[in-house]
């Protein structure tokens, strides 16, 4: 067994490419590039430069109208009717196949309802039922809190039968052994964008007959992912991000359809019976994904889900990888080039192949960095202790603003200023 | 220990009372309604007269404009500081504090979260994990189907060590015994409308150690409830029905605020931690309801609800019940005046002290009534096998409405005319 883990890539490293060198070329690829025409889709403030849809995404024309389609034309006025006429019954499904597109998932694997901390835990308790005599769930250190919160509820509540390990990334592989049932890990990193080799990782899961779940949450939407291809068992992830979904828009799940007969669900709300308008006592639970639903779910944030996903319609996932291996790669070109600025270093991979679509660089007064960038109109985040958060949506983010971005960058810290700037507003939540 | 169990009235039978002898005096009292300001405030087709606000309440201008303001103004424009500049963060203890004033609760003790299913899991899992020796968890048959579900998937997943007993009413004060750590009913039942006296069943599982549950789905913004009076140590409830916050609007959830220490979340997500913003590995539980929060939550279903509550400013919920009651009252009395057309049978109680804010008939062709109903303008809903539901909200509902639904189900009734009715579309969600 490897006591040395390296990171397998996640793709083969891009031929080699040619970055724009001046703000006039990244003009010119701007008005070459093949997804510019989506940026129209997006409400954006044109004095903004938004480098933090990895966080919340912006709004779209699309999830703006359909919201207030679903409160005027179907809550308004068809009132109770519309769960039927305007097909809210189905919503869950209707997005889930949508979503599922984007990670190599079929149509009938994804389901959308809750949030990811709950999805999250409905899988990692349905697989801990389902444990035999084994006791162990892995995770990395560092991996998104709520997943590793979920997983200590979890496993408090099965009353130590079922233990949380938790190891630093080089000691993973490691730590999936005979006794472990699950391993839960996020795709791409939340703070430093690296990837994991979804395929390597679980083949490592299922060599100790381990179940998979891959947290997707700062992958969809922005890089392909091949759930299928990976041979995972299980997947959650998030709609606000890369998705564009709204403020904690619903989360999606996906369990490997050949599982879906075995795994029951432990969260038995009624919308996950087999006919819930049976109300009869006994739970029966649905077949396929529909029994991972459990209450009634929030259907304005589904409207608002559905609109923003049609900035994803015949959206080449390969476009959008490509295009965001070059923001990046440009950004931390240009905030490099010559060195890069004295106290700001790197803490991203700075092999594109081996992150997704943000990049991060570390800085010992990053908090009053990034207020100073805010109040210039450049928008990312700060996540502590010190690092700065650029998130690169390849449907919006255009090749002028990552110079632009990158220039201020190196401005604010070059110069000092930020030491008097009067940014005062915190960018929140991941 | 009694055996026979009557259930108690749950107020004082009210004054006598005269109701309105003719649609005439009808409108005389709506213009005499002190409540009947209140229904301007709805987006109501004038055509329509809707008594399905205990499934889903109907669109208030208030909700549509906080929806979309959300959506341009703070989400469009501020983005990710939104979180802090528009107080998003807060908005679940916000929101759950205006809703305490309407069941007796105190403003800290209430939090709007998820949905009704996932926060009865919430709280039953932590009575679960908190029930010492004791193994028995007590619920009604034909309780609402997802908290029976929601029970039956934790004792399951307790491997046995705690298990659910389900009795019909009359046998629960018996069932309710030492063996017991939780009792979990609904106020006011979904189908009959029969309402509990939440003070002498709390009193009666606080007799035996056991911890009171109440899910007060189908009560809130309808009747006073007074969680603080009774003593309960738990409730959940809906707010998409009476409250009008929008198709699956988030529910609230309610601790007593001296166990606000010791209920321990098992749903471990990190919105419920003590500084989500530190981003560390260890779970370490908020203060107070904020621990009960977990995932990230679905902020234009928040506004939806945020807007709708406005509605119920200065509401006094006993001016609220009175009417209700003559709503009620009325309706039953047209529909019985000189004998009840054949076959249709009051199947709610007929004592108005002992039920909530709806009516149900059963007949044998309830289903093509209700069609029949719909398709003259009058929406109520079924439930199965036999059962016509109508709904009186005393925030928009008038005298004239229950005078005309009235005369319009006797007349279907009477004329057998829904033999042949087009109905189509079916009313679905409780």
């Amino acid at each position: 067994m490897a006591v040395k883990h390296e990171i397998p890539t996640y793709e083969p490293a891009p031929a080699e490419r040619r970055l724009p060198a001046s703000r006039a070329e990244c003009e010119t690829r701007d008005a070459q590039d093949a997804l510019a025409g989506r940026r129209a889709k997006f409400a954006l403030d044109p004095a903004v430069i938004y480098l933090d849809g990895n966080s919340l995404g912006p709004l779209t024309h699309t999830a703006a109208r359909r919201v207030e389609g679903m409160l005027h034309g179907e809550w308004g006025r068809d009132l109770i009717k519309s769960w039927n006429v305007h097909g809210w019954i189905d919503l869950p499904k209707r997005l889930g196949a949508k979503i599922a597109r984007l990670i190599g998932a079929k149509p009938e694997e994804v389901l959308v309802a809750d949030s990811t901390s709950i999805n999250l835990f409905k899988l990692a308790a349905a697989a801990t039922r389902g444990r035999g005599t084994r006791r162990r769930i892995v995770s990395e250190t560092g991996n998104f809190p709520t997943d590793l919160y979920v997983l200590q509820g979890l496993t408090q509540l099965s009353g130590g039968a079922a233990e949380l390990v938790v190891v630093p990334r080089e000691r993973l592989l490691e730590a999936i052994n005979e006794d472990t049932f699950l391993v839960v890990l996020t795709h791409v990193h939340y703070k430093s964008g690296e990837c994991f080799d979804m395929k390597a990782v679980t083949a490592r899961a299922h060599a100790v007959g381990a179940r998979m779940l891959w947290d997707l949450s700062h992958s969809v939407g922005a890089l392909p992912v091949d759930l299928g291809a990976s041979g995972a068992d299980f997947a959650v992830g998030c709609t606000y991000k890369y998705l564009n979904g709204g403020p904690g828009s619903p989360a999606f799940l996906y369990v490997r359809s050949d599982l879906h007969a075995s795994v029951e669900p432990v969260l038995t709300g009624w919308m996950g019976h087999d006919a819930p308008f049976e109300f009869s006592d006994d739970y029966r639970p649905a077949t396929g994904m529909t029994r991972h639903r459990c209450g009634t779910p929030s259907l304005l944030a589904f409207a608002s889900l559905e609109g923003a996903l049609e900035a994803f319609d015949d959206l080449d996932l390969d476009d959008a990888r490509r295009k965001s291996i070059e923001l990046t790669e440009l950004f931390v070109a240009i905030v490099e080039a010559g060195g890069a600025p004295a106290g700001l270093r790197l803490a991203s991979p700075r092999e594109s192949a081996r992150r997704g679509s943000h990049v991060v660089f570390a800085h010992a007064d990053g908090y009053a960095i990034m207020q100073a960038l805010i109040a210039r109109g450049v928008i990312g985040d700060f996540r502590a202790p010190n690092l700065l958060r650029f998130g690169f949506a390849p449907l919006y983010v255009r090749y002028v603003d990552v110079w632009d971005a990158a220039e201020a960058l190196r401005t604010v810290v070059e110069s000092g200023s930020y030491r008097t700037s009067p940014g005062s507003v915190r960018a929140a939540v991941t």
